[in-house]
Protein backbone atom coordinates (compact mmCIF):
# COMPACT_ATOMS: atom_id res chain seq x y z
CA UNK A 1 0.00 0.00 0.00
CA UNK A 2 1.63 3.39 -0.72
CA UNK A 3 1.85 6.01 1.77
CA UNK A 4 -0.33 9.23 0.43
CA UNK A 5 1.90 11.84 -0.91
CA UNK A 6 1.43 15.02 1.71
CA UNK A 7 -0.12 18.37 0.54
CA UNK A 8 1.44 21.51 0.72
CA UNK A 9 1.12 24.13 3.40
CA UNK A 10 1.30 27.34 1.33
CA UNK A 11 1.44 30.79 3.62
CA UNK A 12 0.03 33.55 1.80
CA UNK A 13 0.86 36.99 2.59
CA UNK A 14 -2.60 38.52 1.49
CA UNK A 15 -1.12 42.44 2.02
CA UNK A 16 -2.09 45.47 3.46
CA UNK A 17 -5.77 45.84 2.74
CA UNK A 18 -6.50 46.67 -0.72
CA UNK A 19 -7.95 43.38 -2.20
CA UNK A 20 -6.15 44.60 -5.84
CA UNK A 21 -2.33 44.79 -3.21
CA UNK A 22 -2.54 40.39 -3.27
CA UNK A 23 0.30 39.20 -5.23
CA UNK A 24 -0.39 37.53 -9.08
CA UNK A 25 0.83 34.72 -7.18
CA UNK A 26 -1.31 34.29 -3.70
CA UNK A 27 -3.97 34.78 -6.44
CA UNK A 28 -3.49 31.82 -8.28
CA UNK A 29 -2.93 29.70 -5.52
CA UNK A 30 -6.00 30.87 -3.90
CA UNK A 31 -8.08 29.51 -6.88
CA UNK A 32 -6.04 26.13 -6.73
CA UNK A 33 -6.03 25.47 -3.39
CA UNK A 34 -8.89 22.68 -1.96
CA UNK A 35 -8.49 23.91 1.47
CA UNK A 36 -8.48 27.77 2.36
CA UNK A 37 -7.79 28.59 5.93
CA UNK A 38 -7.37 31.54 7.93
CA UNK A 39 -7.81 33.31 11.25
CA UNK A 40 -10.23 35.85 12.19
CA UNK A 41 -11.25 37.44 15.47
CA UNK A 42 -15.11 35.98 16.87
CA UNK A 43 -17.57 37.06 15.38
CA UNK A 44 -15.66 38.43 12.18
CA UNK A 45 -14.95 37.73 9.03
CA UNK A 46 -11.46 39.08 9.43
CA UNK A 47 -9.10 41.37 7.49
CA UNK A 48 -6.93 38.23 5.83
CA UNK A 49 -10.69 36.30 4.19
CA UNK A 50 -11.69 39.76 3.48
CA UNK A 51 -9.18 40.45 0.96
CA UNK A 52 -9.31 36.86 -0.42
CA UNK A 53 -12.75 37.57 -1.72
CA UNK A 54 -13.52 36.52 -5.53
CA UNK A 55 -10.37 34.35 -5.50
CA UNK A 56 -11.22 31.29 -3.50
CA UNK A 57 -12.12 28.49 -5.99
CA UNK A 58 -16.07 27.71 -5.18
CA UNK A 59 -15.42 23.66 -4.13
CA UNK A 60 -12.95 25.10 -1.30
CA UNK A 61 -13.34 24.06 2.39
CA UNK A 62 -12.63 27.10 4.33
CA UNK A 63 -11.21 26.41 7.73
CA UNK A 64 -11.75 28.91 10.27
CA UNK A 65 -10.05 29.77 13.82
CA UNK A 66 -11.40 32.05 16.14
CA UNK A 67 -8.52 33.98 18.10
CA UNK A 68 -9.25 33.98 21.48
CA UNK A 69 -10.73 36.92 23.20
CA UNK A 70 -7.85 39.12 22.54
CA UNK A 71 -6.75 42.86 25.32
CA UNK A 72 -3.71 44.64 24.99
CA UNK A 73 -1.96 42.20 27.34
CA UNK A 74 1.95 42.23 27.10
CA UNK A 75 2.62 38.91 24.54
CA UNK A 76 4.56 37.58 27.44
CA UNK A 77 1.68 37.28 30.23
CA UNK A 78 1.54 33.48 30.61
CA UNK A 79 -2.47 34.15 30.24
CA UNK A 80 -2.37 35.34 26.88
CA UNK A 81 0.60 32.72 25.84
CA UNK A 82 -1.48 29.93 26.89
CA UNK A 83 -4.70 30.79 25.58
CA UNK A 84 -2.81 31.39 21.87
CA UNK A 85 -1.22 27.99 22.44
CA UNK A 86 -4.16 26.03 22.67
CA UNK A 87 -5.82 27.94 19.29
CA UNK A 88 -2.82 27.45 17.50
CA UNK A 89 -2.67 23.93 18.14
CA UNK A 90 -5.95 23.21 17.34
CA UNK A 91 -5.76 24.61 14.44
CA UNK A 92 -2.35 23.31 13.59
CA UNK A 93 -4.30 19.67 13.98
CA UNK A 94 -6.68 21.01 11.56
CA UNK A 95 -4.73 21.99 8.99
CA UNK A 96 -2.60 18.59 9.62
CA UNK A 97 -5.27 16.51 9.04
CA UNK A 98 -6.08 17.91 5.47
CA UNK A 99 -2.09 17.89 4.68
CA UNK A 100 -1.98 14.13 5.44
CA UNK A 101 -5.14 13.50 2.67
CA UNK A 102 -2.62 15.08 0.07
CA UNK A 103 -4.81 17.89 0.18
CA UNK A 104 -3.32 21.17 -0.38
CA UNK A 105 -3.41 23.66 2.35
CA UNK A 106 -3.71 27.62 1.31
CA UNK A 107 -3.38 29.55 4.95
CA UNK A 108 -3.93 33.28 4.86
CA UNK A 109 -1.83 35.86 6.65
CA UNK A 110 -2.41 39.45 6.81
CA UNK A 111 -0.02 41.47 5.23
CA UNK A 112 3.62 39.35 4.91
CA UNK A 113 3.69 35.50 6.71
CA UNK A 114 7.12 36.18 8.77
CA UNK A 115 6.60 39.82 10.05
CA UNK A 116 4.41 39.81 12.91
CA UNK A 117 2.07 37.63 11.27
CA UNK A 118 0.16 34.74 13.32
CA UNK A 119 0.97 31.80 10.36
CA UNK A 120 4.08 31.83 11.81
CA UNK A 121 3.35 29.54 14.69
CA UNK A 122 1.06 27.28 12.58
CA UNK A 123 4.70 27.27 10.23
CA UNK A 124 6.04 26.35 13.25
CA UNK A 125 4.42 23.48 14.26
CA UNK A 126 4.09 21.62 11.39
CA UNK A 127 7.34 22.43 9.25
CA UNK A 128 9.07 19.03 10.02
CA UNK A 129 6.27 17.33 8.97
CA UNK A 130 5.09 18.74 5.77
CA UNK A 131 6.11 20.85 2.33
CA UNK A 132 5.89 24.40 3.25
CA UNK A 133 6.10 27.56 0.66
CA UNK A 134 5.95 31.09 1.71
CA UNK A 135 4.25 33.79 -0.47
CA UNK A 136 5.83 36.91 0.84
CA UNK A 137 2.87 40.06 0.90
CA UNK A 138 2.76 44.12 0.99
CA UNK A 139 3.81 44.83 4.43
CA UNK A 140 1.23 46.77 5.88
CA UNK A 141 4.12 49.57 6.68
CA UNK A 142 4.87 49.83 2.76
CA UNK A 143 0.76 50.48 2.35
CA UNK A 144 1.03 53.00 5.21
CA UNK A 145 3.80 54.72 3.40
CA UNK A 146 2.55 54.73 0.20
CA UNK A 147 -1.02 55.70 1.39
CA UNK A 148 0.69 58.74 3.55
CA UNK A 149 3.49 59.64 0.23
CA UNK A 150 5.84 59.76 2.65
CA UNK A 151 9.32 58.56 1.06
CA UNK A 152 11.32 56.82 4.20
CA UNK A 153 14.49 55.45 3.82
CA UNK A 154 17.32 56.99 1.19
CA UNK A 155 20.72 55.93 0.82
CA UNK A 156 21.99 55.03 4.03
CA UNK A 157 19.48 55.45 6.50
CA UNK A 158 18.97 52.86 9.12
CA UNK A 159 14.86 51.75 9.71
CA UNK A 160 13.87 50.48 13.34
CA UNK A 161 10.61 49.04 13.21
CA UNK A 162 9.15 49.03 17.30
CA UNK A 163 5.95 48.00 18.78
CA UNK A 164 4.33 50.57 20.75
CA UNK A 165 3.89 48.16 23.89
CA UNK A 166 7.31 48.68 24.80
CA UNK A 167 8.50 50.70 28.02
CA UNK A 168 9.08 54.58 27.79
CA UNK A 169 12.92 53.62 28.44
CA UNK A 170 12.89 50.22 25.76
CA UNK A 171 11.39 52.64 23.25
CA UNK A 172 13.68 55.89 24.02
CA UNK A 173 17.00 53.60 23.40
CA UNK A 174 15.40 51.83 20.06
CA UNK A 175 14.69 55.00 18.66
CA UNK A 176 17.73 56.64 19.62
CA UNK A 177 19.66 57.75 16.88
CA UNK A 178 17.61 55.98 14.07
CA UNK A 179 17.01 57.48 11.17
CA UNK A 180 13.45 56.02 9.92
CA UNK A 181 11.04 54.79 12.07
CA UNK A 182 7.74 52.93 12.11
CA UNK A 183 5.82 52.28 15.42
CA UNK A 184 3.08 50.00 15.30
CA UNK A 185 0.99 48.33 17.76
CA UNK A 186 -0.28 51.68 19.03
CA UNK A 187 -3.47 50.84 20.87
CA UNK A 188 -3.30 53.14 24.09
CA UNK A 189 0.52 53.55 23.88
CA UNK A 190 0.22 56.71 21.78
CA UNK A 191 0.74 59.33 24.47
CA UNK A 192 3.83 57.05 25.82
CA UNK A 193 4.85 56.79 21.68
CA UNK A 194 4.52 60.79 21.40
CA UNK A 195 5.98 61.69 24.61
CA UNK A 196 9.30 59.29 23.46
CA UNK A 197 9.09 61.23 19.88
CA UNK A 198 8.69 64.44 21.58
CA UNK A 199 11.92 63.81 23.85
CA UNK A 200 13.92 62.42 20.79
CA UNK A 201 13.29 65.67 18.91
CA UNK A 202 11.31 63.43 15.93
CA UNK A 203 7.83 63.95 16.90
CA UNK A 204 7.45 67.33 14.25
CA UNK A 205 7.65 64.98 11.21
CA UNK A 206 6.27 62.10 12.73
CA UNK A 207 3.02 61.16 10.42
CA UNK A 208 0.16 58.99 12.13
CA UNK A 209 -1.48 57.00 9.38
CA UNK A 210 -4.74 54.45 10.20
CA UNK A 211 -6.33 51.36 7.52
CA UNK A 212 -3.63 52.52 4.53
CA UNK A 213 -4.86 51.45 1.66
CA UNK A 214 -8.27 50.59 3.18
CA UNK A 215 -11.93 52.63 2.86
CA UNK A 216 -11.85 54.43 5.70
CA UNK A 217 -7.67 56.27 5.76
CA UNK A 218 -6.47 59.06 7.67
CA UNK A 219 -2.96 60.29 7.20
CA UNK A 220 -2.27 62.97 9.75
CA UNK A 221 0.73 64.63 10.99
CA UNK A 222 0.91 62.98 14.63
CA UNK A 223 0.36 66.55 16.17
CA UNK A 224 -3.22 66.51 14.87
CA UNK A 225 -4.22 63.37 16.46
CA UNK A 226 -5.41 63.57 19.88
CA UNK A 227 -4.13 60.93 22.80
CA UNK A 228 -6.52 58.00 23.10
CA UNK A 229 -7.00 55.20 22.13
CA UNK A 230 -6.11 54.36 18.36
CA UNK A 231 -7.43 51.49 16.49
CA UNK A 232 -5.96 48.08 15.11
CA UNK A 233 -4.88 49.18 11.99
CA UNK A 234 -2.89 51.97 13.14
CA UNK A 235 1.02 53.22 13.41
CA UNK A 236 3.51 56.25 13.14
CA UNK A 237 5.76 56.74 10.68
CA UNK A 238 9.00 58.89 11.05
CA UNK A 239 10.54 59.34 7.31
CA UNK A 240 14.69 59.33 7.28
CA UNK A 241 17.52 61.94 7.00
CA UNK A 242 16.48 62.83 3.35
CA UNK A 243 12.43 62.79 3.36
CA UNK A 244 10.34 65.43 3.57
CA UNK A 245 11.17 68.60 5.90
CA UNK B 1 -8.23 77.65 -24.46
CA UNK B 2 -8.92 75.04 -22.00
CA UNK B 3 -5.24 73.83 -20.10
CA UNK B 4 -4.35 70.00 -20.83
CA UNK B 5 -5.07 68.34 -17.60
CA UNK B 6 -1.88 66.37 -16.61
CA UNK B 7 -1.33 62.74 -16.64
CA UNK B 8 -0.94 60.89 -13.51
CA UNK B 9 2.68 59.91 -12.34
CA UNK B 10 2.07 55.95 -10.69
CA UNK B 11 4.97 54.94 -9.24
CA UNK B 12 4.78 51.37 -8.84
CA UNK B 13 6.25 48.62 -6.74
CA UNK B 14 7.88 45.71 -8.93
CA UNK B 15 8.42 43.20 -6.18
CA UNK B 16 11.16 41.40 -5.34
CA UNK B 17 12.24 39.70 -8.35
CA UNK B 18 9.48 36.55 -9.43
CA UNK B 19 7.52 38.17 -11.89
CA UNK B 20 4.59 36.44 -10.06
CA UNK B 21 5.16 38.98 -6.84
CA UNK B 22 3.73 41.25 -8.63
CA UNK B 23 0.51 42.92 -6.81
CA UNK B 24 -2.55 43.00 -9.15
CA UNK B 25 -2.89 46.18 -9.09
CA UNK B 26 0.88 47.11 -10.44
CA UNK B 27 -0.48 44.90 -13.29
CA UNK B 28 -3.26 46.17 -13.96
CA UNK B 29 -2.08 49.52 -14.14
CA UNK B 30 0.88 48.62 -16.37
CA UNK B 31 -0.78 47.41 -18.64
CA UNK B 32 -3.10 50.76 -19.22
CA UNK B 33 -0.13 53.38 -19.24
CA UNK B 34 0.70 55.05 -21.91
CA UNK B 35 4.08 55.49 -20.76
CA UNK B 36 6.55 52.97 -19.03
CA UNK B 37 10.10 55.11 -17.54
CA UNK B 38 12.04 52.62 -15.47
CA UNK B 39 15.68 52.96 -14.48
CA UNK B 40 18.68 50.58 -15.44
CA UNK B 41 22.17 50.20 -15.67
CA UNK B 42 23.74 50.67 -19.06
CA UNK B 43 23.54 47.60 -20.78
CA UNK B 44 21.30 45.42 -18.91
CA UNK B 45 17.34 45.77 -19.54
CA UNK B 46 17.64 46.00 -15.48
CA UNK B 47 15.64 44.33 -12.80
CA UNK B 48 12.27 46.18 -12.66
CA UNK B 49 11.66 46.47 -16.22
CA UNK B 50 11.96 42.74 -16.80
CA UNK B 51 9.93 42.03 -14.04
CA UNK B 52 7.34 43.97 -16.24
CA UNK B 53 7.86 41.55 -19.23
CA UNK B 54 4.29 41.09 -20.06
CA UNK B 55 2.78 43.12 -18.63
CA UNK B 56 3.23 46.54 -20.63
CA UNK B 57 0.52 47.67 -22.91
CA UNK B 58 2.05 47.02 -27.19
CA UNK B 59 1.30 50.69 -27.78
CA UNK B 60 3.08 51.86 -24.63
CA UNK B 61 6.35 54.24 -25.07
CA UNK B 62 9.07 52.97 -22.65
CA UNK B 63 11.40 55.64 -21.19
CA UNK B 64 14.51 54.29 -20.41
CA UNK B 65 16.98 55.96 -17.69
CA UNK B 66 20.80 55.08 -17.34
CA UNK B 67 22.29 55.00 -14.29
CA UNK B 68 25.64 56.58 -14.28
CA UNK B 69 28.49 53.93 -13.68
CA UNK B 70 27.98 53.31 -9.80
CA UNK B 71 30.70 52.31 -7.91
CA UNK B 72 30.67 51.23 -3.40
CA UNK B 73 31.33 55.09 -2.44
CA UNK B 74 29.32 56.34 0.36
CA UNK B 75 26.19 58.14 -0.67
CA UNK B 76 27.35 61.12 0.40
CA UNK B 77 30.14 61.65 -1.69
CA UNK B 78 30.06 64.54 -3.79
CA UNK B 79 31.12 62.48 -7.29
CA UNK B 80 28.49 60.29 -6.97
CA UNK B 81 25.27 62.57 -5.60
CA UNK B 82 26.13 65.16 -8.38
CA UNK B 83 26.03 62.41 -10.90
CA UNK B 84 23.10 61.17 -9.55
CA UNK B 85 21.29 64.52 -9.27
CA UNK B 86 22.09 64.94 -13.62
CA UNK B 87 21.05 61.57 -13.80
CA UNK B 88 17.39 61.98 -12.03
CA UNK B 89 16.88 65.75 -13.17
CA UNK B 90 17.18 64.53 -17.11
CA UNK B 91 14.64 61.72 -15.85
CA UNK B 92 12.13 63.87 -14.55
CA UNK B 93 12.05 66.81 -17.75
CA UNK B 94 11.30 63.68 -19.51
CA UNK B 95 8.51 62.27 -17.42
CA UNK B 96 7.39 65.69 -16.91
CA UNK B 97 7.01 66.28 -20.73
CA UNK B 98 4.73 63.46 -21.20
CA UNK B 99 2.77 64.36 -17.76
CA UNK B 100 2.45 67.56 -19.08
CA UNK B 101 0.82 66.48 -22.50
CA UNK B 102 -1.76 64.43 -20.22
CA UNK B 103 -0.50 61.03 -20.53
CA UNK B 104 -0.30 58.87 -17.12
CA UNK B 105 3.28 57.37 -16.48
CA UNK B 106 3.96 54.06 -14.99
CA UNK B 107 7.64 54.45 -12.92
CA UNK B 108 9.20 51.12 -11.83
CA UNK B 109 10.13 50.80 -8.97
CA UNK B 110 12.44 47.31 -7.65
CA UNK B 111 10.78 46.03 -4.54
CA UNK B 112 8.84 49.03 -2.73
CA UNK B 113 8.94 52.63 -4.09
CA UNK B 114 9.60 54.66 -0.79
CA UNK B 115 12.03 51.69 0.16
CA UNK B 116 15.82 52.65 -0.52
CA UNK B 117 14.27 53.21 -3.88
CA UNK B 118 15.67 55.31 -7.02
CA UNK B 119 12.25 56.30 -7.73
CA UNK B 120 11.75 58.24 -4.29
CA UNK B 121 14.60 61.30 -6.27
CA UNK B 122 11.42 61.45 -9.15
CA UNK B 123 8.57 61.70 -6.93
CA UNK B 124 10.80 64.19 -4.56
CA UNK B 125 11.29 66.17 -8.16
CA UNK B 126 7.92 66.09 -9.44
CA UNK B 127 5.03 65.77 -6.62
CA UNK B 128 4.31 69.63 -6.00
CA UNK B 129 3.49 69.67 -9.94
CA UNK B 130 1.69 66.77 -10.96
CA UNK B 131 -0.71 64.00 -9.23
CA UNK B 132 0.60 61.25 -7.98
CA UNK B 133 -0.02 57.85 -6.86
CA UNK B 134 2.18 55.00 -4.80
CA UNK B 135 1.63 51.19 -5.24
CA UNK B 136 3.72 49.67 -2.81
CA UNK B 137 5.65 46.19 -4.02
CA UNK B 138 7.11 43.31 -1.60
CA UNK B 139 9.61 44.74 -0.34
CA UNK B 140 13.22 42.59 -1.55
CA UNK B 141 13.86 41.57 2.37
CA UNK B 142 10.48 39.76 1.98
CA UNK B 143 11.13 37.91 -0.29
CA UNK B 144 14.62 37.25 0.63
CA UNK B 145 13.22 35.88 4.44
CA UNK B 146 10.43 34.03 2.47
CA UNK B 147 12.73 32.00 0.26
CA UNK B 148 15.05 31.09 3.47
CA UNK B 149 11.48 30.15 5.40
CA UNK B 150 12.99 32.15 8.31
CA UNK B 151 10.21 33.22 10.85
CA UNK B 152 11.50 37.05 11.56
CA UNK B 153 9.56 38.70 14.14
CA UNK B 154 7.06 38.04 16.49
CA UNK B 155 5.30 39.72 19.31
CA UNK B 156 7.16 42.48 20.59
CA UNK B 157 10.19 42.08 18.41
CA UNK B 158 12.20 45.03 17.41
CA UNK B 159 13.54 44.66 13.76
CA UNK B 160 16.47 47.01 12.11
CA UNK B 161 17.40 47.57 8.72
CA UNK B 162 20.95 48.77 8.35
CA UNK B 163 23.12 49.15 5.20
CA UNK B 164 26.65 47.25 5.41
CA UNK B 165 28.31 50.56 3.96
CA UNK B 166 27.95 51.86 7.71
CA UNK B 167 31.39 52.04 9.60
CA UNK B 168 32.31 48.93 11.59
CA UNK B 169 31.52 51.01 15.24
CA UNK B 170 27.94 52.24 13.75
CA UNK B 171 27.00 49.07 12.63
CA UNK B 172 27.79 47.69 16.20
CA UNK B 173 25.43 50.15 18.05
CA UNK B 174 22.92 50.20 15.71
CA UNK B 175 22.50 46.46 16.18
CA UNK B 176 23.33 46.20 19.85
CA UNK B 177 19.98 45.13 21.62
CA UNK B 178 18.01 44.73 18.62
CA UNK B 179 15.70 41.58 18.05
CA UNK B 180 15.74 40.83 14.46
CA UNK B 181 18.24 42.36 12.04
CA UNK B 182 18.16 42.50 8.25
CA UNK B 183 22.00 44.12 6.66
CA UNK B 184 21.67 44.69 3.30
CA UNK B 185 23.94 46.88 0.93
CA UNK B 186 26.68 43.42 1.63
CA UNK B 187 28.97 43.93 -1.49
CA UNK B 188 32.62 44.49 -0.18
CA UNK B 189 31.62 44.41 3.29
CA UNK B 190 30.57 41.28 3.95
CA UNK B 191 33.84 40.69 6.71
CA UNK B 192 32.59 43.78 8.68
CA UNK B 193 29.01 42.64 8.62
CA UNK B 194 30.42 39.30 9.92
CA UNK B 195 32.91 40.66 12.11
CA UNK B 196 29.76 42.96 13.88
CA UNK B 197 27.66 40.31 14.02
CA UNK B 198 29.71 38.03 16.04
CA UNK B 199 31.35 40.33 18.20
CA UNK B 200 27.28 41.06 19.28
CA UNK B 201 26.94 37.12 19.53
CA UNK B 202 24.16 36.90 16.64
CA UNK B 203 26.25 35.74 13.94
CA UNK B 204 25.20 31.75 14.86
CA UNK B 205 21.64 32.46 13.65
CA UNK B 206 22.43 34.84 11.04
CA UNK B 207 21.03 33.49 7.49
CA UNK B 208 22.82 35.04 3.73
CA UNK B 209 20.67 35.39 1.16
CA UNK B 210 21.31 35.85 -2.38
CA UNK B 211 18.83 36.29 -5.28
CA UNK B 212 15.98 35.72 -3.01
CA UNK B 213 12.91 34.76 -5.03
CA UNK B 214 14.97 34.38 -8.87
CA UNK B 215 16.46 32.00 -10.25
CA UNK B 216 19.74 31.07 -8.67
CA UNK B 217 18.63 31.76 -5.54
CA UNK B 218 20.92 30.54 -2.26
CA UNK B 219 20.47 30.35 1.16
CA UNK B 220 23.04 29.75 3.55
CA UNK B 221 23.83 29.78 7.06
CA UNK B 222 26.29 33.05 7.12
CA UNK B 223 29.16 30.71 8.41
CA UNK B 224 29.27 28.67 5.11
CA UNK B 225 29.68 31.90 2.71
CA UNK B 226 33.11 32.80 2.54
CA UNK B 227 34.48 36.76 3.02
CA UNK B 228 34.46 38.69 -0.60
CA UNK B 229 32.64 40.59 -1.82
CA UNK B 230 28.91 39.70 -2.40
CA UNK B 231 27.03 40.44 -5.34
CA UNK B 232 23.73 42.97 -5.58
CA UNK B 233 21.00 40.91 -4.51
CA UNK B 234 22.51 39.68 -1.22
CA UNK B 235 21.36 40.84 2.34
CA UNK B 236 22.09 38.87 6.03
CA UNK B 237 19.13 38.14 7.69
CA UNK B 238 18.79 38.09 11.86
CA UNK B 239 15.79 36.17 13.24
CA UNK B 240 14.08 37.68 16.39
CA UNK B 241 13.80 36.64 19.48
CA UNK B 242 11.43 33.02 18.53
CA UNK B 243 13.02 32.59 15.19
CA UNK B 244 14.44 29.43 14.45
CA UNK B 245 17.28 28.03 16.80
Amino acid sequence: MTAQAPGTLFTLGMGPGDPELLTLKAARILGQAPVVAYFAKAGQRGHARTIADGHIGVEAEELRFDYPATTEIPHRDSRYVDAMAACYAAAADAVAARLEQGLDVALLCEGDPFFYGSSMYLFDRLRERFPMEIVPGVLGMSGCWAEAQLPMTHGDDVLTVVPGTMTEAALHSSLLGVDAAVIMKLGRNLAKVRSVLTALGRSDRAIYVERGTMAGSRVLPLAEIADGSAPYFSMILVPGRQGPR
